[in-house]
């Protein structure tokens, strides 16, 4: 059905033989692949089939790259708060680099220190959809929808502890934004963030 | 700041004086005006000072046209489950018709009847961007995930009662959609969705 | 009191030495035997005293066939998801079989991708009940409600993460599915799911 | 798609009008009609169109028997605890007597006097299929699953105040239950636990 | 126990004659008064023995200036996002009046027009404690908070709706924040913010 | 302050030197000692320096007589209803003991096999209280408060999955018991029940 | 069964008629009466067929004494924090009378005034039995937990606003009492308090 | 922006090499350190490029003291409850010390024994500002409030279990406090009471 779209594996869950054999598979079709929560031993598994696996440690993602696609023009920008959002930040861009999309990341400007963000004001509203990584309490999503006029695709992460509850604290704190333009992802779906917003940057 | 987008007021909490007010102050400029929530006495005093105010009563919300603007030749399509989501359904119209937008409404075809939904596929994949509004267990956002290739933004709605927790069901459901391309606002948030849908049916 | 159901026991909890005495004291009577929740020394353990104990290590359930019932000519459909739900669908069919079912799987036709569910209907419809299996967003039982007349009784798993809360996504979802029809067990209760499921298929 | 079935309405968030406008449509197909949580309003207007439609009150439920089926021979019991569940119990009877299955109800055995449910077995056993409808902590269920060996279908009700949560607590108590044989269905479902109940009694 | 501050009331769950009764007999100690979620009978029957007494219809709260206290010169600022924030801060308002401090408002200023509260910082900057009031998703606690280095009390307010879930969202959010330097009080206590802030701001 | 009573220790988020430290200071007093959530470790630690103390392995609970008092000649019934519930069942019995009690168990009769409860009914309406441990859906401390007429002291256990979320079930349905004479300890607290009944067993 | 205790309905979500049914039907023995939940009109159509009745509207407690029991010479101690837990109060109190028992209320001790409650303890000490009944945060029961060595049955109650969420924090606070010798009721369950209190009180 | 506060890290969710990373980036700045929620490993990595760096091993805390600042005179006590707490004090007291002030601790004065609470009570009047760690119930914070007239800074902790839901309960107690001048901050969170404490001693 899909044209220019990722084959997709979810790994958790799944053996090590499980997600060898479903690449070997999809090998099978010219498609780029994307493996999500997958852990080293996995990654190993399927370089021993396919020398051109690629496997970004800290977002646990493997990636295949079988297309010759040309990447966007316009931009996806990946905005998130603080340093422990980074796992979910490099499930983001592996996932929108897959798809062919050009992507640029602003790391480190929680609303903690806002003249951090608003320094980087230019470069985010230069994007073409803009993807926020946040937890603890999620405010930089309305923070930013306030500041920009482009649609924001929130990832709330279960970054944090005690009254944060897994990730519920910035999840809710981003379907109340005050802001608008800002629709929400699961918590740490990095992936599902970055394939919304490579639908929309290939407008 | 923002060009093209109309004045928002929202009403629930606020004393028909205090709409009025506000409205009056928001003619000044030269722009369209939505007052969501608004109900058939606060119509009354809007009304009272400016004779173009339109209200729709299902969605509970009123429009002043202000700006000449055309409307896009693409078209936000907003798809809904069942008839006790109408009023998400109008808030979400009146507000994406406010900002400018073709839209297009294809209601009732909530999951329990597939067909009816197979039957409506290519009016709904002609769309630039898709709303889909449903309460009860939400399902209409996963299964018309798979089918299309555009993005969806998914709206719960607080229909059902017992364990929909008043629309925590279908909340739950959209966060954790299996199919991709869906991200998600609040429980009847017609006006965000529609707010979100028209940024992205104007890139 | 039952007449023709196996002896069941629930391991969770228990020492390999307690559930292998258990079982020994079982083996005296004429009936079958089901350890759900049973990890590979508790199989051990009982394989020493009882030959013909099997182990389901995906399902992790030890069965033992002493019963020489024969297997009904109705059969109960096992409809699943995901790959990640096959635990519990190896759960409720090595139950089913042990309380002399006949069984059919169908596996890996979750919502995102319709027309794989739609292309197994008439296997699906030829059951007397049906047995529906999915996690995450668990929208499954709602779209097979609307297409079968035939008991469903839905299993919510534990697959997902984030807004998922361990389940609590899908079991909402099937609980208040708009579609007539679905009742629902447990959160990942394959066993549950099968024992009713058998009740209905040899009325 | 569905033979044998009557039309439903869910008249929840439905005006008068537009009940009666749906009713209208209906009446022009041979089939029973049954509209759930209406009020004597809604009534007066359907009654105005058809001189055959009866109001149960109790269970606000409105049905009108166009087929000229005959009813099952064997039966449903619909079992409950307190008087306060007599409206679900009402709502369930309905719905089951409309789908053409014998009935009887056994009303007022809760488990705080184990012994006039106890005094009622033989009765409870000779059904096909069994409703239990429970509020408070809703043990029902599980005693009654323990007790027979006929497919059970429980309703939790919001009968009860406090920790109850508006009928999470008997909810919880019967997905959990340590007796087999037992499904459930949403807080308050009697319409949803009967329909599930007669598709078993006509297999 | 305590001197220099107010006798309390809370009068919710109160009738308007034991709200009367319990003033009266505060009234022959020489103490200000303040009586919070007070209806305007209560009100009445408050001014029909106390000429004094004074009103604050918005906040709810009654108050009688019985104690000559000079105010502070230091001041309490009491920052809130929007308009329907507005009760709370007169609740906090004039129970910081009540205990004898200068007080500002500045209202308005939520996170989704980040500009209008720059504007208005060095205003904040100058109190000795704050009082941040906001709703929806409470994001204005966060920001203000790497802004200033004064002790910020935080107050959540139930404005909102959906996943809102009456004030939790926010709550949250302010538990969560991640800029330090903010405690948090019930939701909607604006009479508790003002308490602890007084007693800060005599430090 | 209070004569007769144990000392205890709660051994969770204490290290191994900790707990032996504290019970070295108490055995200075001529008191009992309980020390519950103890292992093992701790238990060769504390016996390092006491002889006459005794570990429930079960039970994870250490014990040290040192009073002679004698045990009460009423007693309480400790009652349960799987075998999973065991831990706790030890847990009580141990603190009961050493509180100077005469204690009955009566394990194994949960709801699910009724005429198992029935046939002990008589052992234990001879208790003067009576403590009930169960968990899943635990529906045992509604219907035996149905049946005797003393003080029942319940505790739910976390056994269970899924929905059980920990004990929250069986924790709900023993706070809406429709039977009266039921009151609630925390989850899986044995100790604590065992302390309320041994108060109660000495009146 | 029962010998001694009263005949007892709960109003809530029953008909002025149907109460009235059941009490007329309730004479007829020589027990005790007693009514929960009942409104003024409820008290009307009973005594319209009972003289004796009478009514306590803060308790919203309908009683009717028959027995001519004699009162325990032991004592209930019912101790509460503040005036708006008054109802509680008045349920527990007018249940305990009507078993027959002794009862000393001693009120408005909050845990905001510790020497309040200290004054009182003399006569709470010389209870046999003592109710705590508390909302907002419910510490009361811990704190008189340490300072008596009789059975303490706690009712939280509904007392409170925002973050109270309708009883759950009493409920917690009283359920995770960090004194022993306290057992939990349902939030706003006088009834059930004072049920149990009796029973012990008996002894 | 802030002058005489201290550099923090949050060392949860990062790798040894980036704390280390991080703190020798900051000391090439003149300002104190710290490290939170660190392991060993951090401190003996931390240790390797800084002579001075110190590790609270119970508080999970590394800090390295560039300032000479000197001691505050006002003091901040630091209440506790009970022994488990003592992590969050000593991440409470490290911090507070770090940040210049006098500290002085109060521990295992948990409200089961209010008389060691009482003896404490000129100690704890005495400091500027007052941090309460409690966890359980957390009613400690309720009692002091009551007993004081300072600023109070409440920190519900996770030691508990059941009911307590990883600290909740005490949260929900601390929040809905019946005495005044409570405000709280997110469960575990010592570093946050101490910092808020600070800027309230140093006014
Ligand atoms: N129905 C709605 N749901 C969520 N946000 C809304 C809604 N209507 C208006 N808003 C937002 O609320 C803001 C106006 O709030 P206020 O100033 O309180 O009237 C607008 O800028 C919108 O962003
Ligand atoms: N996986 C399961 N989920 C729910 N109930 C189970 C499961 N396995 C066994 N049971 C039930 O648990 C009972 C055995 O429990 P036990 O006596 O503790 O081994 C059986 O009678 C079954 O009804
Ligand atoms: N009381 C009820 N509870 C749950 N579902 C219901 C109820 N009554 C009707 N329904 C379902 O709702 C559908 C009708 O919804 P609607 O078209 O909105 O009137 C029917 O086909 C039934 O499946
Ligand atoms: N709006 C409020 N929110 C929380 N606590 C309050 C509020 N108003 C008053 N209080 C507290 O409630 C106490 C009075 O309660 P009461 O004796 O029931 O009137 C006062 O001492 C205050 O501490
Ligand atoms: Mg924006
Ligand atoms: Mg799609
Ligand atoms: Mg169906
Ligand atoms: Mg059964
Ligand atoms: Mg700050
Ligand atoms: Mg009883
Ligand atoms: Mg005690
Ligand atoms: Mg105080």
């Amino acid at each position: 059905l899909r044209v220019g779209h990722p084959e997709v594996i979810y790994c958790e869950g799944k053996t090590v033989e499980q997600v060898k054999g479903i690449v070997e598979f999809m090998l099978t079709k010219e498609k780029n692949i994307i493996a999500t929560r997958a852990n080293k031993e996995m990654y190993r598994a399927v370089k021993s089939i396919c020398e051109d696996a690629n496997y970004n440690e800290l977002g646990r993602i493997i990636t295949i790259k079988k297309e010759k696609e040309k990447y966007t023009e316009s931009y996806i920008a990946i905005v998130s708060a603080g340093t422990s959002d980074l796992p979910v930040v490099e499930e983001a861009y592996e996932t929108a680099r897959a798809m062919g999309n050009k992507v640029i990341k602003i790391v480190d400007v929680g609303v903690a220190g806002i003249h951090r963000l608003l320094a980087k004001l230019d470069l985010i509203r230069g994007a073409k959809v803009i993807i926020v990584v946040a937890g603890m309490e999620g405010a930089l999503a309305s923070v930013l929808g306030g500041l920009v006029d482009k649609p924001i695709i929130a990832v709330p992460t279960s970054v944090g502890y005690g009254a944060n509850f897994g990730g519920l604290s910035s999840l809710l704190t981003m379907l109340n934004s005050c802001a608008s333009g800002v629709s929400v992802v699961n918590i740490d779906n990095g992936f599902g963030a970055a394939y919304s917003a490579s639908i929309i940057n290939k407008l």
